[in-house]
């Protein structure tokens, strides 16, 4: 793993390895709100899912500490109850600059937890930002944590993540305005609704592990659903697809950025272009001929 | 303005030569649901300009239409009061395939506009989704209308476009809920304020022609502000950045989904990573060889 963080060419050449041994994991996307008690829940997860003999990865992403914050989280998870479990698998991950670089390290940590042989790898978001729910909605079931009262719900509402929901998790729903925030989501439900699939609302309150085998449960039936309704193979093949895309568009961006900043190519192209002494066109197509150049020396 | 619909190269050719040109006219994005009244709006809008002797240029985006839908807002456009007024000039665009191709059209006849001498560019898109937030935002002062009620806000929420809002509009104000919209757009506005501007809150009821001129005031104050702020440069280099980079984005783009579909790649790739005998790493390198070999090519 230590390989993957630094992201080294030896991370990737192993990755080459494994991928023939993945794809038997069933990947669970937990999102919501900080605050929304979505460590709790992951933590209370991993104890349902060992009680039955299963082991479990957990991949925790925080998109929002570039540098220091992975480390944070990092103890955060590791006072968790589960630090100590053979069976158990934690790990965490903050942003390393590039645009799309998080999603790919995310990709690559579930990929190396399935070919290890994990039998279920949770994926914990900490925020609900456009990188999150890109993460999320990667995952075979993607759940989004709720808590009763209106403010949290705008923040979830305003990233978009409520659409990409197969089950919404009503947390904390001892709280006042649990029946609201319920009833807020049925409306939503209908405005939502695709295809066969109703994302069913499961209340829980996961300091008192109430509600967690209900999750486990509608996590089952959502997989049941989608084997039965034939949608785990051309999921499958929306994930390869768009994992193959994320891999094209960081690579190409990756030397896009090179190109953009060599020189200060980019800056002196725009400042230009603001001056209106240079075309957007004829910019674009000397990046493009820089972009060649530089493919082709490696 | 017929070589633009049609993509050929003469059109880009003509915008290279336009560009030392363009800089000058004010733009100003209008975006919410339809039925928000923006049409009406719009219309308003441009008799206001026109009584103060200023030319006026509209482009009408309609992103959720690929085929027939452009020609019907067309229509729909030229039934409005300043056809025959050779100080208005309206041109519709709708989605012609490629992914960022209509924000790259809209750019395009922006700047024609512009170069063509108009004073205000008015920038209206038919619905609020993602393509419409990117187009939206490229506008110096971008103009969000909201009618009273939540099933619409809730529409706009998802799409993130509150956040863009330079200025809020509630059209349809004599409607009632029109005081808890207004009052829903205050909290929100105390959310999403950044920096020194806090958009206003300007309530129209552009049927009756209410409330426009408060509205052009409120978009002459948001050119004030930039312009005191300095932000007025910084916009305009970060507009050019984006320009550049959507280009580029675009280009490659195109080039990428030559590649995948050419003798069906992508889908042959996609395939044989699904079935786990090629991992993505190795199909990502086919593909950017594939790529190379096309630029190389032309």
């Amino acid at each position: 793993m230590r390989l993957l963080d630094d992201r080294v060419p030896g991370a990737e050449m192993a990755l080459r390895e494994l991928y023939p041994d993945t794809g038997h994991a069933i990947t669970i996307g937990i999102t919501g709100n900080p605050g929304s008690g979505k460590s709790t829940l992951t933590n209370r997860m991993i104890a349902h899912y060992r009680a039955q003999g299963l082991t479990v990865g957990v991949v925790a992403v925080d998109p929002s500490s570039p540098y220091s914050g992975g480390a944070i989280l990092g103890d955060r998870i590791r006072m968790m109850d589960h630090a100590t479990d053979p069976g158990v698998f934690i790990h965490s991950l903050a942003t390393r600059g590039q645009l799309g670089g998080l999603s790919r390290s995310t990709d690559d940590v579930v990929h190396i937890m399935d070919a290890m042989g994990f039998d279920r790898v949770l994926i914990e978001t900490v925020g609900v930002g456009q990188d999150e729910v890109d993460i999320v909605k990667t995952a075979q079931t993607s759940c989004v944590v709720l808590v009763p009262g209106l403010g949290d719900d705008i923040q979830a509402i305003k990233a978009g993540i409520l659409e990409i929901a197969d089950i919404f998790v009503v947390n904390k729903s001892d709280r006042e305005g649990a029946l609201r925030t319920a009833a807020d989501l049925k409306a939503l439900q209908h405005l939502l609704a695709e295809q066969q699939w109703n994302a069913p609302i499961i209340k829980t309150v996961a300091t008192t592990n109430t509600g967690i085998s209900e999750l486990a449960d509608a996590i089952d039936m959502h997989g049941e659903f989608l084997q039965t309704s034939g949608q785990l193979t051309s999921n499958l093949e929306g994930r390869e697809a768009h994992l193959l895309r994320n891999l094209l568009n960081d690579r190409i961006g990756q030397r896009l950025d090179h190109v953009l900043k060599k020189d200060g190519l980019g800056d002196e192209l725009v400042a230009r272009m603001a001056a209106r002494t240079l075309d957007p066109y004829t910019a674009a197509d000397t990046v493009l001929k820089e972009l060649l150049v530089t493919d082709t020396d490696g």
